[in-house]
């Protein structure tokens, strides 16, 4: 398989890679003139390019059409993820970009024991993880993973164009297969490709009020079965289940 | 929720606890005298346990009849997992515990990076780490971890008895959804508890004729969705998958 590289600078049959992707290709791999790999826009295109120069610190290509990546689900997932302690957002930020997920959205709640510190700091590390799980998954997007929203009602007041909101929630709700067949139900035939938003609690899930205000706000409260995930399981679990729910996992 | 326990000595309406579990529930959780717990046997059937006396080391119970566990999928999923380097089969055994897999068999296989190294001793580990999993889960039986089988091919010898062997490889193959329905149409009205098989690989993954291998024992091969999942996601991705098609995560 070809080596994948992401890049914006692709137009006009000519793409430039530079920087570690750069380093990577030409001293790392010992790329040859005139060899190809894959580049992706990070917009869901890709190209195949073939190498015509090294600079410096770059690496130039001749590119062919672009076309479609094939890695990205037919369904576009937003993930709403309570804050947890210790590396566990890390762990999934990483395993949630294997899955496919296009937007993670971190939130403090009231049972959140993590507490909001040098977010902006963190939140240029968890764009790197990102990247890399990115690259190696193969994926056509690479993830945004918003600034932390600091309670729940920031949630709920950003709950809006989604097609289907689907709360994941400790005390067990609708299946998720019937949430989707619902939604489905209610709005045929409309987006070609649909708007998910998923929402999985932090260590101590969710109070009540909080459960509330989501189905106040048009969410669909969904159970994942009888056996308490934890929460760096829990959205996982659900992504792999809408996946397989909507034919995106094949 | 009343706090949940396993053991193994209930009989004639009676119970006990005994080691850390009972100092648990009488120092750390100070219990009293007529509160109730759960008490599960391993084995799928629970009791509520009204405490009855403290022992020096021990809580007695008396117990109500025995009633079968909402826990427990109505799969009985057995994972054969590639011997993944560093931690990684811990995470697989913890996350995988709290979704319902039933029975652990790692293997080593051709591109397994790991090595086998006092195996007896990690089984020992990994049986805690699990007991663990499997309390906090809130599960009706402790999963099995097996001691490491040494290459692929006693894996092939050791798919007799399940109702489908799904192998999942990285190369693709057919999807979850039609592996599932195809079996369901071979075996109509079969097990009422279906015995799955699910087949993961290592870092490495699988050489193409360890795939061979699989599917001459009778493996399904299946495919995974187009992103490269890691080999510690594979295995969660997979088991929430079969959950969420067999009406298991609701």
């Amino acid at each position: 398989m070809p080596h994948r590289y992401f890049t914006k600078e692709i137009a006009g049959g000519h793409a430039v890679l530079s920087g570690e992707d750069a380093h990577h290709l030409a001293r790392v791999m010992r790329a040859k003139l005139g060899q190809t790999v894959i580049l992706c826009d990070g917009n869901a295109v890709e190209y195949t390019g073939t190498i015509t120069a090294f600079g410096p610190d770059t690496v130039e290509f001749a590119v062919s059409e672009g076309y479609p990546t094939a890695a990205e689900p037919g369904v576009e997932m937003t993930l709403f993820v309570g804050y947890p302690k210790q590396d566990k957002l890390e762990q999934i930020l990483q395993h949630g970009t294997e899955l496919g997920i296009a937007h993670f959205v971190p939130f403090f709640s009231r049972y959140c024991v993590a507490a909001p510190k040098k977010e902006e700091q963190k939140n240029a590390r968890y764009a790197r993880i990102v990247l890399e799980a990115a690259k190696q998954a193969g994926r056509g997007v690479i993830p945004e993973v918003a600034l932390a929203l600091e309670n729940f009602g920031a949630v709920c007041r950003a709950l809006k164009g989604f097609d289907a909101v689907l709360f994941f929630y400790e005390c067990g709700g609708v299946s998720l297969a019937s949430a989707l067949k619902a939604y489905r139900a209610a709005k045929p035939g409309t987006a070609p490709r649909p708007k998910l938003a998923l929402i999985t609690g932090a260590e101590g899930g969710f109070a009540p009020e909080e459960a509330a205000a989501a189905a106040a706000a048009g969410a669909v409260t969904v159970g994942l079965g009888p056996r308490i995930l934890r929460c760096e399981t829990a959205p996982l679990a659900a992504a792999a289940a809408v996946l397989a729910l909507t034919e995106n996992l094949e």
